[in-house]
């Protein structure tokens, strides 16, 4: 097997180098065997994506999304372990499912989207589900086909509603995939429908919150913590949440920034019991924002309260033109992972149900360490990560990429797990 | 994702050709929904294998092994696809067994078994279990580390039998991996345990009889033809069997050549209609045989009035030196896969639960189409599978690799499905 290039882990000024890598790595039986009985309590969310942080001396997810859009950025490769794992999801969930009516974001003309669509279809096409494409644009009135990139053509058909069921004209489905993370609200096709939505769509970032999910984090991140005996910092990024923020009328503007400041403070205590040389900073973003939108990088609470017009009204107002008025202030982590070139590079890591599946890199060129790489009109080239995440190899060094990958698959099925407990917990 | 070479299918004299893999790949949905239900009423063994021949107007599985040493021959590239569904079968199954202990077979100086043995050990470590041997064979007293060729060391200890159970000396495990045919009978330390074996010890060679298995596949390939519209003839080799054979004393030679002679009959009419102007052959076989001993091919019975000492040595005596007396009559099936070279080849799929996780190819070299390759002291080179069995692809052609090993993965998974339901009768 041949390492293709990965990023390269530069080093930190200081602090403890890998320590959560080979915590991990040394203890993979007692991992897996306690995320199989948390599976069992609360059962993981059919499809998720988890983007990481990785600064050397942490290595901590900072976004949980249940409804990916980037299956295309997947290595082909292991196309087969996606359609095994959508097997083992659904043989397990639904068992007498046969047809699957996939509910996907309405940017149809975005061609990056599209594809990561047609890949989400043909994971579940092979896997033996008959499988057809619903489209929640109440815009879209007859079946549409759209030729994509690659020369494979997708049939997105109009969506309808009868009594508590949605279908398509001749096509009633067992199972509504959701692959929109509607951020307008459950539109009204969908509300009091009586069917198997997956995910739950009461987890659309309409009524979902960032510090919610992240609460449950912090208590997943402490438990694993007290498993293999980590300083739960060291895997979770610290984080407040302030209501009643109105960037443009600049209403609570202070009390973010008191709160700021008070959040820097723990961190570089953090720093300073690990000897960490780095600056600290902080991610303030919409509460219930996704997409990368209305989210500014701060090193002290003061910078909140200078912001220029433009920057205010980029706060102000999240995906689907909604207003923000409650904002999430997320611990930053350095992302210490480097391209040869210099570039920045982040994971993503893939799940289907339990299984980690894949995942990819965000490469951004001439992008800083602290900053954000998910944001609108960012342009990042996606690197496939070159092997799966479910092999760790003992006899090999801890930043070997078959390790690497499996320490991103642990992190990231923490925030599934988190993920999970928001679902149980509204369901 | 490059094609690398797989055995030329050679063009047979006449037959409907690729009509099995036409059947098939356009009802990829139809039959996998028929499997989940299928494995929902008889849930499949743990480990399988199924060795299957290829006559381009016919592909069927001439033999099916619970206990598999061939692992060290899938594709490493699909070890993430082994380990994946190892913690799909144990999840499902065993949810909270954390320790495994697997019996292996007891001859421990084939380098190629003990590399079997290695790989296999490492597809449920890396699945997140605490894993370690124990040997069945009472000569081992102390625990034995084993060199491998690739430089690994496999650690196999001694067994211990305390009340109704079997452990190591200080492990106590939760769940026992069979991985030895028992080809010489239950052994005493395992009789009366009151433990979770799979797969089961019941279907051990000792009490499993190959007729019984072709009996349920005789089933399943007829259930599976009427789903799909295919005659089970095209998936299903013909047989009979024969008790009270002798072939040392020369007893029960002659009902047996009369029997042969009636199933070439069977089998030339089925030829006739298919226009097919091959000539129809038979193998016989030790019902409860393995590893392709007591196995000779026949063209017509009167060949089996005929055998010189030697043959009949041959015949009577199966694997751990048990008496043949009942005989299998199996239908022949060609092996029109040829390498560039002329050497034959014969798919070997290997399954972990209901998924199938790879396959390799047995190429032998100056061996005819119509002979048995898997017999002792015969030399094979393993020609892994380049992709996965799991990945149908409707826009290629039926015997592009990713179809061909689909359409394998089916069959196998037929055969399996008939071991399932032998395992179901006996428990």
């Amino acid at each position: 097997m041949i390492d293709t290039p990965v990023p390269h882990l530069i080093t930190a000024r200081s602090g403890p180098l890998h320590h959560v890598e080979e915590v991990i790595l040394n203890q993979v039986a007692l991992i897996e065997a306690w995320f199989r009985k948390r599976w069992q309590e609360t059962p993981p969310s059919i499809t998720s994506s988890v983007d990481l942080r990785h600064a050397g001396f942490k290595l901590a997810p900072v976004d949980t999304n249940l409804f990916p859009a980037g299956f295309n950025n997947l290595n082909r490769d292991f196309l087969p372990l996606c359609i095994q794992a959508a097997q083992s999801v659904l043989g397990d969930n639904f068992p007498n499912c046969t047809k699957i009516l996939i509910l996907p974001e309405s940017h149809t003309r975005n061609r990056f989207y599209l594809q990561s669509l047609h890949v989400l279809r043909d994971i579940f096409v092979k896997a033996g589900f008959v499988v057809r494409i619903g489209s929640l644009d109440p815009m879209l009135t007859t079946a549409t086909e759209i030729a994509l990139d690659n020369g494979d053509v997708l049939l997105i058909e109009p969506l309808e509603r009868h009594d508590t069921q949605v279908q398509l004209k001749d096509f009633n489905p067992c199972l509504l995939l959701l692959n929109n993370d509607l951020s307008g609200g459950v539109p009204e096709i969908l509300q009091g429908v009586q069917q198997s939505i997956q995910p739950t769509a009461e987890l659309g970032w309409a009524s979902r919150l960032k510090s919610s999910h992240f609460q449950y984090f912090r208590e997943v991140a402490s438990e694993f913590a007290d498993l293999v005996g980590l300083d739960p910092w060291l895997i979770n990024p610290l984080f407040t949440a302030i209501d009643g923020v109105d960037f443009m009328a600049q209403e609570g503007v202070e009390g973010l920034a008191a709160a700021t400041d008070t959040l820097l403070a723990s961190i570089r205590e953090k720093y300073a019991q690990y000897g960490i040389t780095e600056k600290p900073f902080v991610a303030v973003k919409a509460d219930n924002g996704t997409y990368g939108m209305s989210v500014m990088m701060v090193h002290e609470g003061a910078e909140l309260l200078q912001l220029n017009r433009k920057q205010r009204t980029k706060m102000a107002v999240s995906k689907g033109s909604r207003k923000v008025s409650r904002v999430i202030i997320q611990e930053g982590v350095y992302t210490f992972e480097t391209m040869p070139d210099g570039a920045v590079a982040e994971p993503v890591v893939y799940m289907i149900g339990p299984f980690v599946v894949g995942g990819f890199y965000r490469v951004h060129q001439g992008r800083g360490i602290d900053e954000n790489l998910n944001a609108p009109g960012m342009h990042f080239e996606p690197l496939a990560f070159a092997q799966a995440c479910n092999t760790p190899q003992k006899n090999r060094a801890v930043l070997d990429c078959p390790n690497r990958f499996y320490v991103y698959g642990v992190i990231a099925r923490l925030a599934a797990l988190a993920a999970a407990r928001e679902i149980a917990a509204i369901s």
